[in-house]
């Protein structure tokens, strides 16, 4: 059976807002889509919900939990209070999951194994509350090249086993840009299986101009897509697959229109 | 006792000749340093040596082994006379090591397992010359973020375990940049001992705004460099640390005297 598209919104770019690009999504089927807090608190949890059971769409993740710093520094209360927050808008618009990357904000802490038990410490009382609502959360490992700023978790090996020491079920997002290189990911996708909760897609583009937002849209990369959907569908994901481009040198120029079409053309024919 | 400073002649930019670069660093002390195919060739391995010796310095490793093609493709037969080539000039530039990545010209393999078998092939075939001529062979895991053109092996220990398939011992290059963020570094590095052949330092930049050249002076970034120093001398490397910075938005703008000032600074006081 053909999956899902889903579409993050921040592949439609900046120009479009976020009413729009649900109508937009709407109108070409989209039934799916993966959403970030800039997007949603634009508008507000409550007004970008009534929008989305207007158009009948559904979220799949909503990105992201804050980084956490160490507990006894200044920025550790607005880290729980930030998670809180994320954690009721993601249940306000009924988001499948929410999504953690455990970055950090400005490469503060060099040791990235201590800036994971700081994250750790943050995340376990973010899993506590949604445990509380009943919202499922999500880690997503991402590429090494966000290792200075945006992600703690690299490979799907250290996403699953960083899972596996937390006190809740939390489950792993699989994005095609970022672990497309991963070692050992046919193996970890087999450990994985039960914990995938999104499949992300794009395209891995050469050369690339900008470290984040120079992503390509499927097909006119390296990323071997039609092989890494045979294995994340063997290992049991069935949900949504969700095109995620960053693009502000190419697809964020175009029409949004012209992009979601592109979207779904190149999800039919080249994943 | 305080490790030897190396500098790869990249570091200084391409301002300055080979020749110039030979001397500027002699002068300052450096007594080792690494170089590529293209800076040797600017002006004839032969030649080469003979600055080279002329001013004491010797070459620390020899970059690189070409990438290697599907051996019933057009591009085989000039990979391995370019492959004999480089075990020629690193022969007669009186190099520690030839340094081989595994990269790709151009990303036409969406298959890095595959990919990885062709690398082999080729590099088996030069690695039995490179044993004729008495020339160790060492493989540098790059960033992942070289997957799609420059690289096949993006950790220490994917590195290590390709080298362990090989009918001759490969030692392995550390270098800071491309594995700092490595989940396994520290048990990888132990698996390592013996096969380290070469530790290279720089920093990395936050933002990075190239992926190519926008690498940091030594406590410019946000790698902790002292530790893994100390890693790398724990797991037995004495050789020379050697610095290589590519980095055409600051350094390589400047005065090679001066980058070179601030590599035996920085060297002394951040790494």
């Amino acid at each position: 059976m053909r999956p899902e598209l889903a579409i993050n919104l921040v592949t439609l770019g900046p120009s479009i807002d976020f009413g729009a690009a649900v109508r937009l999504c709407a109108a070409y089927g989209i039934q799916h889509i993966g959403v970030t807090k800039e997007q949603v608190r634009s508008i507000g949890a409550g007004e970008a919900n009534r929008v989305l059971r207007g158009e009948g769409i559904s979220v799949t993740g909503y990105a992201r939990v804050p980084a956490f710093p160490r507990r006894d520094e200044g920025g550790w209360q607005a880290a729980l209070d930030e998670a809180f927050r994320v954690v009721d808008e993601a249940r306000t618009i009924g988001a499948a999951t929410l999504i953690a990357t455990g970055g950090q904000s400005g490469g503060e802490y060099k040791d990235l194994h201590r800036a994971r038990l700081y994250f750790a410490e943050g995340l376990e009382i973010l899993l506590h509350r949604a445990r509380q609502v009943g919202l499922p959360v999500s880690l997503e490992p991402l590429h090494p090249m966000y290792a200075a700023d945006r992600g703690l978790f690299f490979t799907l090996r250290q996403a699953v086993d960083f899972c596996h020491t937390l006190p809740d079920k939390v489950g792993v997002i699989v994005d095609a840009y970022h672990l497309w290189w991963d070692p050992n990911f046919v193996d970890d996708l087999t450990r994985a299986t039960g914990l995938i909760r999104g499949y992300h897609i794009s395209d891995w583009r050469l050369p690339t101009r900008s470290l984040l937002t120079d992503r390509a849209m499927m097909g006119d990369g390296c990323i071997d897509l039609p092989r890494l959907r045979r294995l994340v569908e063997e290992a049991g994901y069935r949900g949504p697959h969700e095109v995620e481009i960053f693009s502000e040198l190419d697809w964020w120029k175009r029409a949004p229109e012209e992009t979601l079409k592109t979207c779904i053309e190149r999800f039919a024919t080249h994943c």
